[in-house]
Formats: structure tokens, C-alpha cells, sequence
């Protein structure tokens, strides 16, 4: 709330957003929190459409991700309400008595059941969300539904987010054009203040319920489950894909375009938030190989990107290849120190467990000091590789989250 | 480098450390990296002297972790020789060499084998420490050991410590009164540029080094191993205990009251580094209660003390306890939302899974603004129990870490 954050230095260009066959959306001011501003989104699909989704581990989640996680065994959706500035966390009964509300007054527009509308909310954690707000706006914004809105639903959605965030890709499923569309908000892995990461991905592809999910749950394990801003988890963090059939695509074929499309998506919608990230002034990739598995590979990629030292480090421009094995050292993975190697933007600092006498500092000192910053860690044990992603921890990541709620 | 820290405001007074019987101590300024200080501490243990150790957990260890691994093996000690300055990590073949080398030349002075000198370093990782520095030194340091040199010995072993740290109690055993002295330094949990912990502790106590060893381990589990700055991990971490045995206590007599000092030496100690944590500007105390288990109360405690959110909240004097509810759910132990609770400063926030409507705030406020803060959280599931420590995440932390190296 207070004055409004300086747009990232990494903010994202919104991409030309044509219409889904199947979705309609909206946005609309519901005073929730904010003023002056849009906070409630509508999306109506089609009939058929199937949806998969993919939640917060967080044991303690919002009333919005029960809802969802129960909505989500009839496998069909016909609607999504998504308001920002209320996160309707640990709020007991009237929790779950607005998610109900919410659910009700949406499936009586839409003509579908409650539990085909889809729910997120986003924003300050404890204090109950009051559905009377959310359900005195919905006739009006549902009657203004339009397939031409992704923009403001991407405006609609955001919380401290500095910019609005989507993704389109195209694919074929056995000779026939899809589309894939997302948009999602997102500014620090989480910060029940404000954060919390959502996102929400339409195809006019016909996929059956199930399939739908084992595609949304690998590639979300691919991207968003491979990056972080803080090491924090939010207790609403949700992808939802939706899926209208109306490119009316035959059955069977195979969706390994799609999936590739799918994971684009995703990873471009991931970065964008890590380009959010708050504070953050870089952009930082980890490269890890040689670890016994993939699994390792990727758990020691998590702790280099989760070191507040490693971070701060990148923030001040130091190609400190130090604290990277430290962070490597306390992944608790396999790892042997005489072994490993550590490079920066392509130049090894450290090979076989001891520093590169006389390697060349000007390109590590040249890449340091640009947008996006290139870590490789090589475990030199086995085969197991994985890529993450996080950003810089900045003075700017203190402002946001060290000053009183307000 | 750079420009001296301002001391911390926890700042502790070193406290009145008298002779220990067994133990001469003294420091030198050997050169290793700073100008104009002392970096390189002494001490010589009486014959017969046992030893235990506790390292760090890191699978990327510095070769004097390795050093003392092995050296504990025979549970012997006739010296200690640490260094400020570099810390003698991931320097392959020869920081092995230093390690040797020093430990032959200090055991040459002391007229022991070299396995019985017990090895520390601190400071810059994988530059290589030239052991001359310290083999120079070591005659003139040796031949100026005394028995009143606790608080040179405390500062010789400081690097981005603001303050030196020392804590003194005592116990009998068996009726014979027995003193325990402990020395030591850490700023960060960890910063491979400067910190690391390190504590080296002494009882003129006659202790086998087999019940030492146990006696060290819980304790350090109890303290040292419940607190927390930035949830990194060194590649340096060592607490070192040795017994002198020149109390002549009977062997065989009952242990708890040396247990019982040596926990608050050791928590005393622990408590010191925090306040002394990078940037730190508050103590915070969590009380974990009604988890399934005491291992599972700690977990979820570390969770919550290593949250960038909630100690930059503490920092901001924000009782959010919605960050806490967000900490507990990441933990990844047994909890239902329905039943946490969560109070600050003896005042109940959240109870049962909702916020306490009409909670009186002005309490809270007050204890937010003071220096030691106390977060209690109640699971409400079972009986474990857990106390961790950890500081306030502050723009000092970034201006600390986040400067190039110079």
C-alpha cells in the first residue's frame, strides 16, 4: 500500500494477446483493499472446458486452495473469481463461508454448478475477506465479460507485483492449431502481505481432465518449482490450466507440442515473476551438472539459489564463488569438495576442488555486472543436471518487506 | 576490509575471566590478511588434557575441520592454534599442507605429537593460506603464553565480530568446584568472506573424552544448534572442548551440574554471536509448543527463524503474524491450520486458526520496539517443545554481504 514501488529494471513487455476460443474475461474495482484500481477477475469458459491445477505444499493453505483442491475432483470448470488485497488465510468458518459465497453467487451467472468455479485470492493474510463485496460486484462485471480483456485481467490480478505478466504460445495437437495463454502475479515467492504467486493458463485445446493434469504437473516441476525469490512459501500459491475444447483437436494425438508450448509458457510466465522479484536487479541462472540424479542436482540448484549469501553476493556484483560452494556444501546432497567446480558467465573460477591460478577476471567482472548472471556448479560425480532460477537480494527487499503494514 | 562495523547494539560486556588451571593462552599478530591487529591465538593445554569436538555439517569442509576430525580420534590435546583472516577452505593439496605444517611446528613448541594440536581458521575462502605466516609467529606467541590472556585470545579470533565474546561459569563435580570458560567468534551463521563460528571452551574439569564427547553433543544440540542469522552454513564451524583435568575431581561422580554450566556457557555463547549477527538490530526468541514431537517443535522453529519475511517484519517492528502462520505451513511438519496459534510478546494474535478479534495491540506494539522480541506459536497437536534464536534481517545485512570484496 504506501507509495508505489519502482517498476523492475527486468519488467516484461506485455505480448500481443489475441482472443481464446472459450474464455471471457473481465475485471472490475471491488474495494477489497485498493483504491482507484481493478481487483476482482472473471473468466467464463465455455462448456466442456477441463481443467488441472497445481497448489501450494504449504500445510497451512487459504480457504481459496481447499476450495479448488475439492472443486478440482469433478474435473470440469466453468468459471474463475480471483480477487487481489485479501488473501482469505487463517480465517477459520467465515473463510470457507466466503468461498462458498463466492462460488455460489458465480455459478448462479454462469449457470453452472458451484464447484465448476474456480477460486484465488491474494493479498494480506487474517483478516476475513467479506464476500458481499466480491458478490455485489460479480452481475455487473460478468454482464461485460469480453474475449478481447487479458490485459486487465493481468492488470486485475496484482498485488506488488511492478508489472503485469502473460505468455502465448502456439502449438498443433495431431494437425490442429492451439493456443495457450497465461498470465499470472507474483512478486515474491510469497509474502502473505502482499505476494503470493498465481497463475492462470487457457487453451482453446480439447485435453480430457486427467491428462490435462499430468501435463500441468510436469511442467510446472520444470519451471515454477525450479525458482525462487526468498526461499518463502505462500499459503495460496496456485496454477490452474483450463482447457475449452474449442479447437476441436482429434483425441488421442499426441500432445508432446503442446506440452513443449505448455512449458514455455510456464517458464516464461516463472521468469517474469522472478523479474519481479522484490528488490530484485538481476536475474540469476544456475546451471548445476554432475550430480548423482537429477533430483540432486536440482535440490543443490535450490540451495545455492536460496543462500542470502550467494544472493548478496550477486547484488554487490561478486563473482564470490566462495559462498557458492557453501551453499553447494550445505545442500546435504552428494558432493565431494576435491571434485568440484564452480564458473561464472562462462568463465571456471574454481576446477577439481582448489581456485583457477591466473584465470581471467574481466569477462566474470563484465557478466557481474549485467541484468542476467550465468552460475555453473559442476558436482563432478555423475550425470544428474537441473537449471533454477532466482534473483538478487537487495536493499530494496528489506523496504518492501521491513516497513509496517499500512 | 572496508571501513570497521559499528559494535552492535546487543553488544555484550565481556565479562571477569579469571586463570583456568591447564590452560595458557596468548595472541600474535601475524600478518595473515589484517593490518594492526592481532589474527593468530595460542593456547597450551596442561598434560592429560581430553578433548571433544562438534564440526560442521557441511559436506564441503576446510582441511582444519578435516584436521581436527581426525585429531579427535586419540582425544588428546596439548594445543590449539587458530587463525583470523583466511579460512583455509577449498584449497586442495595445500591447504592440507598448512594444516600439517602448523600443527608440526606448534607441536614441536608444545613437545607433543602433532595430532594433539587442535587446528581453527577463519576468514577468506579458497585463497591459499601460506602456513610461514603462522610458522614465523608461533616461537614468540609460544614463549608469551600466560594464564590472563582470555580476552586478547577472544579478540584474536574475531573478524566481522563487532564485539569479543567470552562467557565463564561454574560447577562441581563430586563436590570439587570446576570452572568452564568459553571463548567465541561469528557474525554471520556463516560468510565464507568473513564469518563462520567458531568457540573453543575449557574446564579445569577431569573428564574422559569419550563422556566429553557426549556432554558436548547435547549441549551444542540444545544451543548453538537452535539458533540461526541467515540459514547458511560454514564450511568452518567448529566448537572445541577440552578438560584439563587440574580440578582432580573424582572420576565417576554424577555430571549434571558440569552439564547444566556447560549449556549455559554454551547458550550464552550462541546468544552472543546473534546479537552480534550481520545487521542485527533484535534478539528474537521462538517458543514452539504442542508440536508431535520435540525434533518436529525445532523444525518447524528453525522454519519460521530462517524466514527472510518474518525477520525483516521483526525488523520493521511488525507483529505479522501472518508470516509466522506462512513459516509454520513451509515446515513441512504435521500442523492444522484450525488449530495454530500464534502470540508475540505474551500477547495471543491468532488463536485456534483465526485472528483473536479485539486482541489488545498496544502490548504488542511496545514489545515490537524493543530489542529482544519473543514469538510463541502453539500447534496444538501434541507435546514437543522447542526454544530457537535467531536475529532481525536488516539493511545492514545487505551492506554487510552485498559490498565486493576488498
Amino acid at each position: 500500500m504506501a507509495k508505489p514501488l519502482p517498476v523492475s529494471p527486468m519488467a516484461a513487455t506485455l505480448p500481443n494477446l489475441p482472443p481464446l476460443a472459450g474464455v471471457r474475461l473481465g475485471a472490475a474495482a471491488a474495494g477489497i483493499r485498493y483504491k482507484g484500481r481493478t481487483d476482482l477477475v472473471m473468466a467464463e469458459l465455455a462448456p466442456g472446458t477441463t481443467v488441472a491445477g497445481v497448489f501450494t505444499r504449504s500445510l497451512c493453505p487459504g480457504a481459496p486452495v481447499d476450495w479448488c483442491r475439492l472443486a478440482l475432483k469433478q474435473g470440469q470448470a466453468r468459471g474463475v473469481v480471483v480477487n487481489a488485497g485479501n488473501a482469505n488465510v487463517f480465517t477459520g468458518r467465515r473463510g470457507r463461508e466466503t468461498v462458498e459465497a463466492t462460488a455460489a453467487a458465480a455459478g448462479a451467472l454462469l449457470g453452472c454448478p458451484a464447484e465448476q468455479v474456480f477460486l484465488a485470492s491474494t493479498g494480506v493474510i487474517g483478516e476475513v475477506l467479506p464476500h458481499e463485496r466480491i458478490t455485489t460486484a460479480l452481475p455487473a462485471l460478468h454482464a461485460a465479460l469480453n474475449d478481447n480483456a487479458w490485459e486487465r485481467a493481468a492488470r486485475g490480478i496484482m498485488t506488488t507485483d511492478t508489472f503485469p505478466k502473460a505468455s502465448t504460445r502456439t502449438a498443433e495437437i495431431g494437425g490442429v492449431p492451439v493456443r495457450i495463454t497465461g498470465i499470472a502475479k507474483g512478486s515474491g515467492m510469497i509474502a502473505p502481505d502482499m505476494a503470493t504467486m498465481l497463475c492462470f493458463v487457457f487453451t482453446d485445446a480439447a485435453i480430457p481432465a486427467a491428462a490435462l493434469q499430468t501435463l500441468l504437473q510436469g511442467r510446472v516441476e520444470e519451471t515454477f518449482n525450479r525458482t525462487t525469490v526468498d526461499s518463502d512459501t505462500s499459503t495460496s500459491d496456485t496454477v490452474l490450466l483450463f482447457a475449452t475444447g474449442q479447437a476441436a483437436n482429434p483425441a488421442g494425438a499426441s500432445l508432446d507440442a503442446f506440452g513443449a508450448a505448455l512449458h514455455e509458457v510456464l517458464l516464461d510466465l516463472a521468469l517474469q515473476v522472478i523479474c519481479d522479484g522484490e528488490g530484485a536487479q538481476k536475474l540469476i541462472r544456475i546451471n548445476v551438472t554432475g550430480a548423482e540424479s537429477d533430483g540432486s542436482a536440482k535440490r543443490i540448484g535450490m540451495a545455492v539459489a536460496n543462500s542470502p549469501l550467494v544472493k548478496t553476493a550477486v547484488a554487490g556484483e561478486d563473482a564470490n564463488w566462495g559462498r557458492i560452494v557453501m551453499a553447494v556444501g550445505k545442500a546435504g546432497e552428494p558432493a565431494d569438495r576435491d571434485r568440484l567446480s564452480v564458473g561464472v558467465g562462462g568463465t571456471w573460477m574454481a576446477r577439481n576442488g582448489t581456485v583457477v591460478e591466473g584465470y581471467d577476471e574481466a569477462p566474470v567482472v563484465a557478466h557481474m555486472k549485467g541484468r542476467s548472471v550465468e552460475i555453473a556448479i559442476d558436482i563432478g560425480l555423475g550425470k544428474g543436471v537441473a537449471t533454477v532460477w532466482t534473483c538478487d537480494l537487495t536493499h530494496g527487499y528489506i523496504d518492501i518487506n521491513g516497513s509496517y503494514r499500512s
